[in-house]
């Protein structure tokens, strides 16, 4: 299965975990996430980021890169369940990557931002 | 476009900016964020998780969604450099994911841990 | 000069960029921050909370602990920014660490919520 | 009694936590983190600037400010955990931030710098 097939599958999954949607936050890891509100998520997303740059410098160091998938998989989908509660999609993400890809010139815009970035002492 | 016909171009893309397969980093952002090495892109994925929160926080209190969104794509295209600096790839996260999914009784495990958790006053 | 002078003072200066006291975007850093607003700071927390984080793994691996060193102090400063956007200073952060320490117990309930939390698989 | 004096203080218990020192991780929170290593302390640090943040956006629509006076004692007290680990301490922080404060012209520079930022596009 393709890369996108999984994450739009996953995200129907966690949709269907909503409240409004019959979620049950006493039979699904989702729900209660869901159940809980914006704040539990949210914690999850600044976890799971500070756990990827632990995992990528272990690797740096001869560690498991593994781990790293692991932890970009945790981060990623706690990205979805915080995306299915405002109503959005991985594919509404996507789309706006495939727009920067097809807007000619932007990643030429971003690197001469980093360049004067880097001239102002970044 | 799928979602992960997207994300897979895009990394294949990211792949092709390593400085093993000629990425340019006078030319290109991706180049110069992989020339400079980890902490470069490490800190980008602790910064655009930041601004996912702070774009969330905004949409619950009518912020425009639109915004989380465009935190998202950053967020996942930072994380997707870093695979790439690792050999890695979206397909790999996608992998994990599925067979996350696909081991039955997965979501009960994390379920039953979160409720210990709280029980446990967190 | 003691740890808490500095702090104080350094807290004291920050107050006087405040907007309302006549702190001046063009003409000081934390004028212009506080200026800018919450997001412009807590931006800066999310930041270098993660460059905490990598200073401290390259430590592990040799490198300069007073990089450490710097990474907190700019950690420190930027929450120390936040607080006094919100009318509040280290004295209070001080107080609520002391009121922590002066109430018996408190590690002890620490600890067996995180022993908990172990026993739980996390 | 003054914040620096707090600190220092609270530093020296965490000091007499480390397992050099006798500290018992079945009797002691932070000794269990210490004796966990880099990686437990490392990612409460990330998890409690994201409390900060959290916190910090509540407080913007009237939630209550001593939430977010908490979450900096979270993380400034697991930062004080990090500096112990590594042979520093608070007093390290407050003559960094001394040094720059006595350095003529540093917050001149750091506007500068934020000023060419914004000028670059960010």
């Amino acid at each position: 299965m393709s890369t996108g097939d999984v994450l739009d599958r996953l995200a129907a999954v966690i949709d269907s975990r909503r409240p409004g949607s019959g979620g049950d936050p006493e039979a699904s890891y989702v729900a209660r996430l869901l159940h809980k509100g914006p704040d539990a998520f949210l914690k999850k997303i600044g976890e799971e980021a500070t756990e990827v740059v632990l995992a990528a410098k272990d690797a740096d160091h001869g560690g498991d890169r593994q781990k790293l998938v692991n932890e970009v998989a945790d981060l990623w989908f706690h990205s979805m369940v915080a995306l299915s509660h405002y109503g959005l999609a991985p594919r509404d993400v996507a789309a706006e990557l495939a727009r920067r890809e097809g807007t000619s010139g932007i990643e030429e815009k971003a690197l001469r931002k980093a360049q004067r970035r880097e001239a102002a002492g970044d």
